[in-house]
């Protein structure tokens, strides 16, 4: 089945376009697992940890996004709990997005694209993110692949980051960069559409933007939104109003330490404290569905 | 040690800049390692490919530079591999250059920069390649950590590939965007300058475009080059000639399938046969060291 027809299914089944990161950061890890840490290495308790999280989040949410770096990070071991990982949430029936912002020149970009897309490959992703700089013959090979393997791409657009205006921004006959990427990635978003209309290409468009938001919703009708930005860089839910569609689908939203780490901030610490941070995060995600339903058209999902 | 002053000094020693990229793909390994991949799996196969590459070029050339996508591809194992290979080239006293073209925003893109940079890094990089698209905020924590760890990062400015263009070429202000990025890439240069008047930042500037490499050359003076493009990509040591400062340092020149698969093709096909490719990858890395100072000034580090 077309990725994003199996997106916008396991959205609409879930009633909910929360996205959970996983990005493990051992400062941030419970006690418990700091001493796994300490006792088995840094990768098993990662490992441990985002296996948690998922068992946490699995009857909720649509789709987790493991962050690369910090699996990288840890050499060898790291990768090596990345795959468990991937396999453990695919186990749990969820969509796994390898955030890797990956790309190369032609047969290597290919290369990527047959290392992380879909069931076959050897990470088994159902989506990657991907980086533009390279052109358009760098994100062909990704396009190929993803339909060929039913999975899909995240192109990066219009990024989350204060600095993502320093090149996105620049006016080139009067239209920022991000437009000109966002045309092409449009473009081969519409070739690849599935039966829900929207393509195994997608975008990266940061919340923290939230009028851009809406001007790429309207100039991207077949493209999905994976949506970075939203809890602790800032975003709230009336920003991400606009990068969805009349139905309440086309966008698909993330938090990170939002919910994963969500048994240290106020609430969630006085209400399940360090000892029950498992539930700290079940309870982190629900609340963001709520309020994305609050002001959103992803209410029409629910 | 300063990673410019390091790499200078290698450069100057071995008196070529040539860059030996280790490429492995399983359809163009001699069969004596295509057999080992079906025995032992194709991570083992790329791993002895590249130390006996390594062990061909090591002492000739200064510099290796694996590309990062061909291991991942092969999952778990490929990395595990990938890890000795560097671990070997450092043994050999070649500096290794990682081809991830990795780049996040702010503390994901420290994470990626903790991860491959220096020896105290899991991955014991000296250098990182790096994506620009994500703007300054992106940039500056490698550009850090690459000072702190006496490690480098060559960031894309201008690549290769014939859709290198496809933004790269826009015209901002009348100014391409590639010069843009050259001009953040040459700030950063120029605050992490060593004793040789280049910093620990370089650029990628592909040699399939020879006139903006003389163009960038004179727009970059603390800015080391890493060009790939030479050899199966089409461009010779002519084009390259403009990216090298009146000494013959500031650029170091990639091929990848020229020397590695060399026994593949016409001349040492000839010379060398199947049999004696570890012989046929050292006679065309002498061979194109010798085409480059024909032309360039690299003649004048001989």
């Amino acid at each position: 089945m077309h990725f994003a027809d199996r997106l916008a299914q396991a959205v609409k089944e879930r009633g909910t376009p929360v996205l959970v990161g996983l990005d493990p950061r051992l400062a941030n890890l419970p006690d418990e697992l700091r001493e796994l840490a300490a006792a088995d290495g840094e990768a098993a308790a990662y490992r441990e940890f985002c296996c948690a999280v998922i068992d946490a989040v699995a009857d909720q949410v649509a789709v987790v996004k493991p962050q690369m770096a910090f699996f990288e990070e840890l050499g060898p071991d790291g990768l090596a709990a990345l795959h468990a990982v991937v396999a453990y949430a695919r186990q749990r029936d969820l969509l796994v997005i390898l955030d890797g912002k990956r790309n190369d020149i032609g047969s290597t970009a290919t290369a990527y694209a047959k290392a992380y897309l879909g069931a076959s490959s050897a990470w088994q992703g159902d989506a990657l993110t991907v980086s533009p700089y390279l052109g358009d013959d760098s994100l062909e090979p990704f396009a190929q692949e993803a339909v060929a393997q039913e999975a899909g791409v995240f192109v990066l657009v219009k990024t989350s980051n204060p600095g993502g205006k320093t090149f996105q921004d620049l006016l080139i006959d009067g239209q920022p960069l991000y437009r000109c990427v966002a045309a092409l990635v449009e473009k081969l978003a519409a070739e690849s559409a599935g039966e829900c209309g929207y393509g195994a290409v997608g975008a990266v468009a940061g919340a923290t933007w939230p009028e851009q938001l809406v001007e790429l919703r309207q100039a991207m009708p077949h493209t999905w939104f994976l949506v970075p930005g939203f809890g602790a860089q800032g975003a709230g839910a009336v920003e991400v109003a606009g990068a969805f569609d009349e139905q309440g689908l086309g966008a698909i939203v993330n938090s990170s330490r939002g919910i994963i780490f969500a048994y240290e901030r106020g609430p969630y610490r006085e209400q399940f404290g360090q000892g029950r941070w498992r539930e700290a995060i079940a309870a982190a995600a629900r609340d963001m569905t709520a309020q994305l339903r609050q002001y959103t058209p992803a209410a029409r999902l629910a």
